[in-house]
């Protein structure tokens, strides 16, 4: 062999980045797969959202604590960049916020996610459901400057964290269900979809539907955790009781996360 | 106190319902709370569906064994009463199942699970989607003959999971996702949703929507098992592929479960 030129090799061990959903909520509803995937984090990026319940934060930490009580990992926590609602087009206005989230994003990985480490992005609930953190490090992984592999871990959604406390299915037989946002149920109930899961809801949509022949709602709020309230029933007959409670506890606790499910049987 | 009438106080200790999810498939994908459900449960039912591919009642089994390696649990398994496919409706059929379904739900609560024990019916994914154990748990409860409460744990969907895999969103910023059956998407694309979830598809109904203009597929089968296929592209460029590979996978293992999300851009 001597004499003979062998090339160094270098080994590159590419970094990994988990988008790991936790459950919307109820610590016992985080999965076997995300617990794993937290204890073999060396970095836990928490972003933020400014002007998020500092109670969501404590909730999210606390999920982590329960499950991985010998902490080992660090901690690196980051603003989420502010969301311009006054921007022109709701559509817009989210696509110039996923750039400056990429941003941030870009940059935490690149400053502490070290060759071959693994960090995991705690995700609320299921990351494939109204969260834009899948697009942010997809995002950032094309734009090519941080190398590293991308994981995600399903998590249980809030819309199937409601429908098992109202021990209720989200679909009728042989039936779709659609999930949607407030903002869309306001402007009419979904044409081919019997039942509908509504999420993102600030206006209290469902009043628009009030003369739905039939209609029932099952209904939500802070689902899985200590502060659950949980209304079902009619929808003309219990609307007026949900927007009160709504109100009450949104004063309360200065806060809300609620979600409902529509439904009219023909 | 001599003398004085005390009527003997019955304590009766109602015997409690598990449904449990257990995920689609990746033993990671159970919740702790599924774990913990089944680590308490005196008594684990198992329905197989008639004619159902032995593999998957094997999954189902191997699921529970990864967690609750002990056992301690006693194991009764019913056949579940095959769906008639003749009849006249689908949704009559389906009803009428289910009728027959509680029979036999009923008779094993009633002669299988005692005083204050705890039954768990294991379910594929999550329970609130097109599965109907939840339904018929509450028609057998209805009927009053046997007395039990019921609390449903939720899990994560092969609607999740799929997403997961192919690390993306099931909605497109603020907009709707709707989760349908073969059946009814080969009747037409949902009016009011631009990501569509397919599930229960036996007659590959995307190739109905391959004009479809800028529309894409992200196709799983076996999702989250060592069997596992994934593809995903523009529906017309890699349409044809799904057809061969599901057709192939179906002959090689006897049996097939997959599921996929469509997507137009506006
Ligand atoms: C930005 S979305 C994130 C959804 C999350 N990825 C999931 O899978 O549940 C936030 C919305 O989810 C719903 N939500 C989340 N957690 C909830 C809970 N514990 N109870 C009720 N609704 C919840 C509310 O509609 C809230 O507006
Ligand atoms: C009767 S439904 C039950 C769905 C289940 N409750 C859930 O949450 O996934 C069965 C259908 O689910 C889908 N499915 C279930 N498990 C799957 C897997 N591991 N991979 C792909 N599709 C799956 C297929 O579309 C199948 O036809």
């Amino acid at each position: 062999m001597a004499g003979s030129f062998r090339a160094e090799r270098v080994v590159l061990v590419r970094a990994q980045v988990e988008v790991v959903g936790i459950g919307a909520g109820d610590p016992g509803h985080v999965t076997v797969a995300a617990v794993d995937a937290l204890r073999r984090a060396d970095v836990v990026f928490f972003l933020d959202k400014p002007g998020e319940a500092r109670e969501l934060s404590d909730l999210r930490e606390a999920i982590l604590a329960t499950h991985v009580p010998g902490g080992g990992y660090r901690v690196v926590r980051a603003e989420d960049p502010p969301r311009d609602r006054a921007a022109d087009g709701y559509a817009d206005a989210v696509v110039d916020w996923r750039v400056r989230r990429a941003d941030v994003c870009e940059r935490l990985i690149a400053e502490h996610l070290g060759e071959g480490e693994v960090g995991a992005f705690l995700v609320w609930g299921d990351p494939a459901l109204y969260d834009s953190i899948i697009a942010v490090v997809e995002d950032v992984r094309s734009r090519g400057a941080t190398e590293f592999d991308v994981r995600v871990i399903p998590g249980v959604s809030s819309v199937s964290a409601l429908a098992a406390r109202h021990a209720t299915t989200l679909n009728q037989v042989a039936g779709a269900v659609q999930i949607t946002t407030g903002r869309r149920l306001a402007a009419g109930w979904p044409q081919d979809a019997d039942d509908v899961v509504v999420m993102l809801d600030a206006r209290n949509a469902f009043l628009e539907h009030l003369d739905e022949p039939g209609a029932t709602i099952h209904w939500g709020a802070y689902v899985g955790t200590e502060d659950e309230i949980l209304i079902a029933g009619p929808l003309a007959e219990v609307a007026e009781r949900i927007v009160e409670t709504r109100e009450r506890a949104r004063a309360e606790k200065g806060w809300i996360m609620d979600t409902y499910l529509l439904r009219r049987t023909r």
